[in-house]
C-alpha cells in the first residue's frame, strides 16, 4: 500500500466551506507566547470560560442564552463579546474549549468577523485549547465515544483555522476525577500537556505540600513511552480566579475603582492582595511561572468587565516593578505556560495511576455520578454502537447511502448528538430532567437521520429498496411490524454486524403467533443449524410472544433471516461451556461452573439498597444526589433474601430462570449455547420512595475467589487498572467514607481474581463499582434520591418512568468465570460486542427477487486482537479509519502480541497516517519531551503501517474510490 | 448694557478641556432621523438604560459596578459596550439621560473613544436625552437646585459635543409623579417635549380609552404661552418594553432563535407576537407612529443582547412587509418619534394640573415619599443655601477664592453634590440607608470645599485672613468657638447674606458665659438697636447657655458683630404684628391674630401619628414604605391630647413657649420681634417601635377658616395648585384611600383659605401634606417604619440616629395669617429666606485693624418681586446670573407686576441671554409648535432685556472683569 503525499491528500477538499489545509501553516500560537521574565515570578493570567454543553440548561438554550431564569448564560453573546474586546488591545488572550458552541457560533458569523477571528486565531491571540465538541466525563464515557467527540471538534477547528487551530493543551477543568485512558487518548492525539481542576482534597493537599502539582502521566501500561506520556497540572484554584479577582458580570468582587475622584479609590490594596494571592500560590509549584485561571462557568458573556480590570490589574501590578517588586503578570494561555514549563527542563514526578474517586471533603465523594440515570446511559451506549454502524454504512454504501431511495440521511447529526452526550454532565447523569430528556431526543434525531442512510445504505448494498423498518423497542418487547405479522406470513430480519469479526448474538422478536419458521439467507431453517441460533416463543407476561434467535454473524455482514408462521415445537438443548446452580431455599444462584476449564466458585447474587444519607447526620450535612453517593450506613438493606422462582424455561438455544425479588426488582438469568458468559437482565424500578428514604440499589456478587482487598475496573472501556480497597497508590489515604470512598467507574467491566479464577463482569452502560469484602463485586445499578446534593444541579435524582412513578431500569451483566490467563480472551471480545451491537431491520415480507442477501464489507475477519474502532467517511474522496489492538500488553497469552495483518474491501488509492484526534498528520506529531528522573525516552519508529502493538489505535485516512 | 457678540462670548474659552463652542454646529439629530413609513404603523424602538445615579447602591458603586451583591450594576460598563455596539451599524441607536454618569465615563477614555462617540453623536446615533446631572425628583426637590442641577449636566454636554448634545427631550421615566414646575422649567429650557412612565393608574386608563397619551402641558398660570407649554407623552409601558421583548442580561425573555438546525425555532412566534403588541397598544395613541422603551434600570451592560435580538427583529418583522405587513419597526430616539408627532399637525388636549399623587393600584399610593428622610430633606436644602453662597462668593471674591490664603476651594464638588442629590432615590428619602449617608457624605465634602472657597473670598473682600470656623451644629447648639470664648473674652461672627434684598434672621449662639455684650460692625451695642436684634441666653436642657441674635441685614452684604462677656442683665419687648393664644386646660395653641390686619382665627395645634399599614388587610397587602404612605385606619392616633409647657421664654426679641407632648415630640412656639410669622420649631423622634406599630407622625393645624375641601401646595417651591379632596380636575376619582389618597407634596409652602383668612405654612424642607378637614390642614413630619414596600428599595425606613434608636428630626414651620390678597407679600420673601440662609462663620478675638467690616455685592436692594436665583462663576471671564419674578400673576396686588429695574456692581462687559439651562443663546431657541384646539399663539417678543414678568425667570451670561 502507497502512502499518498501530503499534496495528494488534500486534493480531494473538504464537505467544510472554511477548509484550510492542515499543512498549509506551522502552528504560531507558541511564537505568539507574551514576553516573561526569567528573573520574576511570572503570572500567567489565562482568561477563559467554561460552558457546559448542557447542565441545567440544554446546550441549544445555553448557546442561545435562552430559559436564563434557570442559569444566566449565553454561548452567543460569549463569543461576539470577547471577539470585540481582544480586538482592543494585542496583548490580551482568550481561549475556547467547547467547539460544540463555537461551531454554532462561527456558522453564523459574516465574513469580516470570521476574518477577524481567523487572525486572532494565527495570532496566538484566540487560541483553541482542548477542542473537543465538548469537554468529556472521564468516568461514564467509552474511549469509542471521547475519539469521536474529539475528532469532531479538532477536525472542524482545522478545516476553519489549520495548524493555528489545532488545540496543543488538554483542559479538562471540570470532569469529577480523571480517567488514565483519557490521558492515553490525548497523549496519542498529540497534546502537549493536559491541565484540569478536580482532584481528591487529600490528594491536592499532599501535592501541594511536596510541590507534585504538576507532573508526567504515563497513561498505558501497555503503550511504549513517551507514547502515552502526558504532562499534566492541577490548576490551583479548581478553574476559577483566585478569591476576590473574580470581575466576570456573574461575579461581585470589588472592581478597581481607580479614580482617585471617586469613592472608595481601591488600586493600593487589590496590588497588594494580588501580590500576596501570587506568592502565595507559587510555593505550591516549581517554577517561577504560575497560572491563573480568570473565568468560570459561562463566565465572559460580557467580557469587557473582565478585560477592564485584567488590564488595570496588569497595569498596577507590574507598575511596582520600578520600585523593586519581582511580580510580572501578564495575559497568557495554558500552552504559553506549558511552554515555559517545558523550558525549565525540571526533572517532574510521575504519575501511573488516575485520579479517581473524586472527594471534594471528607463525605464528599463523587462517586454516585458513575451510575446516575442508568437509562440515559445506557441509551447513550446503544447509540455509539448505531453511529459506529451508520459510519460505516455510509462507507460501505457509498454516496447513494446520504441521498439515495429513502430520501436524504446522514450521520453527522448523530455524530454531533453523540459529542454533547460526551459532556460531563451528559452521560454523568448529573444534568437537569428536562435536559436529559435533550439529550435522548438529540439522540434519537441522530438515529433518524441514521435511519435513512443505513436504509439507503442497505438499498444499495442488497439491490432492494422495499420499505424497512427497525424496531427501537426490542428491548420491551414492542414491535408493531413483527407483532402483526401474522396477518401477512412473512417477514424479514436483516442483521447489520459493525464488528470486524464473527459474533453470536441472540435476538429476541415479539410476535404473535405461537410458532416460526426461521430461515437464513440461503433459505435453510435457522432452528436447524447446530446450536448458533436462539428462536423461540413463550408466555410473555402481558401474554404478547416474543421470540428468540441468535445468530453466528458474519463479520461486517448482512445477513437474511425469513420469519415464518408453522407448528413445529421448540427444541431444547444442553449447553457445553458453563453451568449454573441454583439454591433450591432462596432460589439464589449458587455456583458458577466452567465446564471447559473445569473450574467451579460459590456464586451468589443478590440485590441491595443503600439508604441515601439525607444531610442529617452529625458528621455532614452532604446528601445524596446526582453527582455524590452517600449512604448513611455501610450495610445496605437486602431487597428479599430469597428471589421467586417465576418462570424456567429450557430450549436448545437459550435456558431462563427469571428471578422475582420484589415488585420492583426482577432478572433473568440466562445462558446461551455456545456462549461462555452468564447473562443477568435485572430489572430495577421504580424504586419506592414512599418511605422518604432514597435508595441507591446494587447488585452484588459473592464468592469464595481470594480477591482480599483487589479489584480491577476498566478505564474508558480499555485498559484496566488495579484497586484495592481503602487504599490509594499514591497518598496515604485517611478512609472516612468505607463505602462511597472504594467506588470507581467501570464503562465496560469490574473483574476481582485469585491465582485460580477470576470473575469478569461485562455490563452494558457504565456504572459504579466496587468490591467491599473479599470474595465480592458489587454493581451499583439505579438510584432514587430524595435530596439534591448541593453541586449545582439543584434537583433532587428522582427520574420519572414513562409509565409508572419512577423510571425502569432494565440491563445486562454478563459474567465470565475463567483462570486469570484467559480472561481477556473472553472479556475482550464480549464487550466489543456488547459495545458494538448488531443492527438488526425488518421488512413486511420476503425479500423480493435479486435482492442480494448477504453482503461482507470485510474480505476477511480481523485478526482477534484487532478492532476496527472507525470506519468512517471523512470527505467525498477519504475515509478515516482506526485500527485498535484491544488487548493489554501481558493480560493475554494468545493475544498480546503485536499484529501485523491488515484488510481492504475498497480500492484504496493511498493512506496517511494521521494523530488519533486526525488533525494532524502523524509525522508532524512533534510533542514537547519532559524528564522524569532516571527515565529513559524511547522513540516509537514506524517499522510497518501495519503494525499495531498492545493497546495502540493508529488512526489512517484512506483515499478510496467506490469499486 | 451692550449685548456681546456670539464671538465675543466664546473668547473666554472654558474650564474644561474638550470645549466645542454651542454655537459651532446645528443640532443634526433630527436630520439624522430614521426614515419612516407613512403608510403603515411606525414603531420607534428606543434602546435605553435607566441609570439611577443612586438608589440602592450609592452614585460611584453604581457607575463602577461595585456591590454587584446588593444589584447588579456598572455604568461603566454600560457606557463602554453601547459605544462598542453603535459602532456595528448604523441604524443603530441610543440614548444617554444622566451626566452625572456620563461625566465620569467620559474623563476616563482615550481621545480615540473620544473621538468615536463625538461622531456618534453629531450622527445622531448617540443621543442626549434630559441631560441633567440626574434624573430629579419632581415631588421633593426646589427648583433653585433643580435649574442648577439641569445646567451643570447640559453645561458639560454643551462643552464637550456642542450643539449636537444638547437634549431636546426631557425624559422623566421614573419619578413617581410629575411636578407642574418641572415641565415649565424644561419648557423655559428649550426642550420640545416631555416623556414620563408613571402616573396614576386611573388616569392612565382614561387616557389610553380617550387617547390622551399625549397632550399639551401648559405648565404656568402667569407666564405666557407657549412659554411654559410643553408636550408631554405618557409611555405606553413605564420604561419598560412590552412583555416578552426584555433582552438584557438581567431579563429572562426568550432571545430570537433564528436557526432552524438548533431546538426552539422561534422567528415566527415572537413576529407575530410583536404585530400583537403593537397593534395593541397603537389603538392607545393617535397618530400612525407608537414608541417603545427598550431598555429598564441599568440595562445594557451587555449592549450585544439587547441589539443582537432588535437587528433580528426588525429584520423579521419587516421582511413581512413583502407579504403584506404594514408595521415598521425602527431604531428611533425620542426626539425623532418627537418630530413625527410634531408633523402629524394633529389638535392635542390640553393639561393644566400637575400628575400628583400617584398611585399604581388602589392602595398603593406614593406619597409616603414627600415626608421620608426629614433630617437628609433638611441637610439638602441646607446644602442647597450653602451652595448658593459659594456660588455667590466665588464671583465677590475673584480668583483669589478658589486659590487663596486658605488653600483650594471649589464650588464644583458641592455642585455635584447637590446635583446627585436631586435624583429621585435621592432627596426623595427612597434609597437604602447607606446611600443616605454617602449623599449627606456628598454634601458634606462639597461643603467641605466650598469653606476653603469662602475663606478665601471673605478674606478678600474683608481683607483679614485670620483663621475663620462655621459652626455646622448651630441647630443642636453645638459650636466649640463660641462656647469656650470665656477664656479669649472676645469672638466675633460674620453673616453672609445670599439673598438681594435685606432680612431678618435670628442667631443663637451656645455660649458657657451668662452674659454677652455684642456690638454690630460700627461698634454699636447690637442689643440696644430698636428691635431688630435677639440676643440672649436662657438655661437650656443640658445646663448649657445659648446665645441667640437676630440681625437686619444687609443684602449680599458682611457684617461683623463683636460679642463679649458682661454682666448685663436681659430686656424683655413686646412684639407687634402677631399674637398666639395658648389653651390654659390643654396647652395648645388655640388662637392666632394679626395685629397689623386685626384678624384671628381659632388655631389647634397638635402631633398625631398614622398606624402603617403592615401589609395585612384583607383590601391589599401594601405596606407603608420609603415610597408609599398607607395608614390602616383614617383615623390618626393623638400623641398626647395635652401638651405640658415646659418653659416660657419672654425678651425683648423673641417670646417662647416650649410645648413636651411626649418623651419623643416636643415643640417650641416662637414669636420674634418685628416678624410677622409665627415659628414652630417641631422635634420628633427617636419614633418608637416597640409597640410593632409604624408611625407616620403628622402635625395637624384646626382652624375655623373655611377651607371646605381646597387647599393650596406649591410646586418644587415656586407657583401654586389648588388641591380639592377626593378630587382630581382631569378625572372623575374613584378614591380608595381617604388619607393617603389625598397627601401632596409641598416644597416650601402649603395653605388653606377663605375669604377672609389665609393660614399659610412655611416649610424648611420638602413634606407631604393634605387637608382632610375644613379648616384643617396637616403636614407629615416625620416616618418610622417596618416593612419594605416592594417597591425594591428593600427596606423599611427606620432610620437610625446618631445617639438614640431612631433619628430624631427637628424643623421650623413658619405660619402666617393673613388676608389671601396680602398673603404672597408675606409667604414669598418668607420661604425665599427659609431657602437662602445666612451663612454665619467665627473668629477668636476681634476683628484684625483694617479688616473691612461690611461689604455689599450689590449696589441696592433687587426690587421686592426680583428674586437673585443665581449668581455663579461661569468660566474665567464670564458669570452666570438668573433673575426671577417670585411672584406668581394675580397673587400679590403690589407684586405681581412686571418689574424693569435690574442691578450691578461687576464691570458687566456684556451680557447674552441664555435658555434656563443656559446651554442655548436665547435667541436660538426655536421649539416646535403644538395645537391644542382653538389656542390661539402669542410669541413673545423681548422687549427689553430687562423686564420679568410673573414667575418668569431670566438667565444672562455676563462677561465680567473683577473690580
Amino acid at each position: 500500500m502507497l502512502k499518498v503525499s501530503k499534496k495528494e491528500m488534500i486534493v480531494g477538499g473538504s464537505k467544510t466551506h472554511y477548509f484550510i489545509s492542515p499543512l498549509i501553516m506551522d502552528n504560531v500560537s507558541l511564537q505568539s507566547c507574551p514576553a516573561t521574565n526569567p528573573s520574576m515570578l511570572n503570572v500567567h493570567l489565562v482568561p477563559h470560560t467554561h460552558d457546559d454543553v448542557g447542565w441545567l440548561k440544554t446546550v441549544d438554550q445555553y448557546y442561545y442564552g435562552d430559559r436564563n431564569y434557570i442559569q444566566h448564560a449565553g454561548v452567543q453573546y460569549i463569543l461576539d463579546s470577547v471577539i470585540d474586546q481582544l480586538q482592543k488591545d494585542p496583548a490580551r488572550r482568550f481561549i475556547y474549549v467547547e467547539t460544540a458552541f463555537f461551531y454554532r457560533w462561527w456558522r453564523q458569523q459574516s465574513q469580516d468577523t470570521r476574518r477577524i477571528v481567523t487572525q486572532l486565531v494565527n495570532e496566538g491571540r484566540l487560541e483553541f485549547i482542548n477542542g473537543g465538541w465538548c469537554m468529556s466525563d472521564e468516568a461514564t464515557t467509552h474511549y469509542s465515544a471521547v475519539i469521536d467527540q474529539m475528532t469532531l471538534g479538532l477536525r472542524f477547528l482545522n478545516d476553519t483555522f489549520g495548524e493555528c487551530g489545532r488545540p496543543l493543551v488538554a483542559w479538562h477543568i471540570d470532569p469529577f476525577g480523571h480517567a488514565r485512558e483519557h490521558a492515553s487518548i490525548f497523549a496519542q492525539m498529540g497534546y502537549d500537556g493536559f491541565f484540569f481542576g478536580r482532584l481528591d482534597y487529600q490528594d491536592k493537599a499532599r501535592r501541594m505540600k511536596t510541590k507534585e502539582m504538576e507532573m508526567l502521566w504515563r497513561a498505558s501500561e501497555s503503550l511504549t513511552p513517551p507514547l502515552a506520556d502526558l504532562f499534566t497540572g492541577v490548576l490551583p484554584n479548581g478553574y476559577n480566579p483566585p478569591e476576590g479577582f473574580c470581575w466576570d458580570q456573574s461575579c461581585n468582587d470589588a472592581p478597581i475603582r481607580d479614580d482617585p475622584d471617586l469613592e472608595d479609590y481601591n488600586v493600593d490594596e487589590i496590588v497588594q492582595r494580588f501580590l500576596n494571592v501570587s506568592y502565595n500560590q507559587a510555593a505550591f509549584y516549581k517554577t517561577n511561572h504560575i497560572i491563573m485561571t480568570m473565568g468560570s462557568d459561562f463566565q465572559y458573556e460580557n467580557a469587557n468587565l473582565w478585560y477592564k480590570n485584567m488590564d488595570k490589574l496588569i497595569k498596577y501590578v507590574n507598575a511596582l516593578q520600578a520600585k523593586g517588586s519581582k511580580v510580572n503578570v501578564l495575559y497568557s494561555t495554558p500552552s504559553c505556560y506549558l511552554q515555559e514549563l517545558n523550558l525549565a527542563n525540571l526533572t517532574w514526578p510521575l504519575k501511573t495511576d488516575d485520579f479517581f474517586p473524586y472527594a471534594d471533603d471528607a463525605h464528599d465523594f463523587w462517586t454516585g455520578y458513575f451510575t446516575s440515570r442508568p437509562a440515559l446511559k445506557l441509551y447513550e451506549r446503544l447509540s455509539n454502537s448505531r453511529l459506529q454502524t451508520c459510519n460505516q454504512l455510509e462507507v460501505l454504501g457509498g454516496p447513494k447511502s446520504t441521498s439515495g431511495p429513502f430520501g436524504e440521511g446522514d450521520s453527522d447529526t448523530m455524530s454531533k448528538a453523540m459529542g454533547v452526550a460526551q459532556h460531563h454532565d451528559a452521560v454523568s447523569g448529573t444534568e437537569k430532567q428536562h435536559v436529559a430528556y435533550d439529550y435522548a431526543r438529540r439522540l434519537a434525531t441522530g438515529w433518524a437521520h441514521c435511519e435513512v442512510l443505513v436504509r439507503n445504505s442497505l438499498a444499495v448494498l442488497s439491490g432492494s429498496e422495499s420499505p424497512r423498518v427497525f424496531c427501537e423497542n426490542l428491548n420491551i418487547s414492542v414491535c408493531p411490524l413483527t407483532e402483526s405479522s401474522q396477518k401477512v406470513l412473512y417477514f424479514s430480519m436483516n442483521v447489520y454486524n459493525p464488528l470486524g469479526r464473527t459474533v453470536s448474538w441472540p435476538v429476541r422478536l415479539p410476535v404473535n403467533g405461537s410458532l416460526y419458521n426461521v430461515t437464513d439467507s440461503n433459505g435453510k431453517a435457522v432452528d436447524s443449524q447446530v446450536g448458533n441460533y436462539v428462536f423461540m416463543s413463550f408466555k410473555h407476561i402481558c401474554n404478547i410472544y416474543d421470540m428468540k434467535s441468535s445468530s453466528l454473524l458474519p463479520l461486517l455482514s448482512v445477513r437474511w433471516f425469513y420469519v415464518s408462521i408453522n407448528s413445529k415445537s421448540i427444541l431444547v438443548y444442553v449447553f457445553k461451556f458453563l453451568k449454573v446452580n441454583f439454591d433450591d431455599t432462596t432460589g439464589l444462584l449458587s455456583s458458577l461452573t466452567n465446564l471447559e476449564t473445569n473450574q467451579t466458585i460459590r456464586l451468589t447474587q443478590n440485590f441491595y439498597w443503600y439508604n441515601a444519607s439525607a444531610g442529617n447526620n452529625k458528621e455532614s450535612h452532604q446528601t445524596s444526589g446526582a453527582y455524590i453517593f452517600r449512604p448513611n450506613s455501610s450495610d445496605p438493606f437486602v431487597i428479599n433474601k430469597t428471589a421467586e422462582i417465576q418462570t424456567v424455561t429450557v430450549s436448545s438455544t437459550v435456558q431462563e430462570v427469571t428471578q422475582w425479588f420484589s415488585p420492583w426488582v426482577s432478572q433473568v438469568v440466562r445462558l446461551y449455547e455456545g456462549h461462555r458468559e452468564l447473562e443477568l437482565e435485572w430489572t430495577v424500578g421504580p424504586v419506592p420512595i414512599a418511605d422518604g428514604l432514597g435508595k441507591e440499589v446494587i447488585t452484588r456478587l459473592d464468592t469464595d475467589i481470594e480477591s482480599s482487598d483487589y479489584f480491577y475496573t476498566d478505564s474508558n472501556g480499555r485498559e484496566v487498572l488495579e484497586r484495592r480497597k481503602d487504599y490509594r497508590p499514591t497518598w496515604d489515604l485517611k478512609q472516612t467514607e468505607p463505602i462511597a470512598g472504594n467506588y470507581y467507574p467501570i464503562n465496560s467491566r469490574a473483574y476481582i481474581k485469585d491465582d485460580k479464577h477470576q470473575l469478569t463482569v461485562v455490563t452494558d452502560r457504565s456504572q459504579g463499582a466496587s468490591s467491599i469484602y473479599n470474595g465480592s463485586l458489587e454493581i451499583m445499578l439505579h438510584r432514587r434520591l430524595l435530596y439534591d446534593d448541593f453541586r449545582g444541579v439543584g434537583e433532587p435524582l428522582s427520574e420519572p418512568g414513562e409509565f409508572f412513578d419512577g423510571l425502569v431500569a432494565r440491563g445486562r451483566l454478563l459474567l465470565a468465570l475463567t483462570p486469570p490467563k484467559m480472561a481477556a480472551d473472553v472479556h475482550r471480545p464480549l464487550a466489543q460486542g456488547m459495545v458494538l451491537q448488531p443492527l438488526l431491520s425488518f421488512q413486511d415480507g420476503t425479500p423480493l427477487a435479486n435482492t442480494k442477501l448477504e453482503f461482507s464489507g470485510l474480505q476477511a475477519a480481523l485478526p482477534p486482537a484487532v478492532h476496527l474502532l472507525t470506519l468512517s467517511q471523512w470527505d467525498k474522496d477519504s475515509v478515516l479509519i482506526r485500527l485498535e489492538h484491544q488487548y493489554q500488553a501481558k493480560e493475554s497469552e494468545t493475544h498480546s502480541q503485536p499484529v501485523t495483518k491488515l484488510f481492504s474491501t475498497l480500492e484504496v488509492l493511498g493512506a496517511s497516517e494521521m494523530s488519533l484526534g486526525a488533525n494532524q498528520w502523524k509525522e508532524d506529531m512533534n510533542r514537547l519531551q519532559w524528564n522524569t528522573g532516571s527515565q529513559l525516552f524511547i522513540s516509537l519508529t514506524f517499522e510497518q503501517i501495519i503494525t499495531l502493538n498492545p493497546m495502540e489505535i493508529r488512526t489512517f485516512l484512506l483515499r478510496v474510490r467506490q469499486l
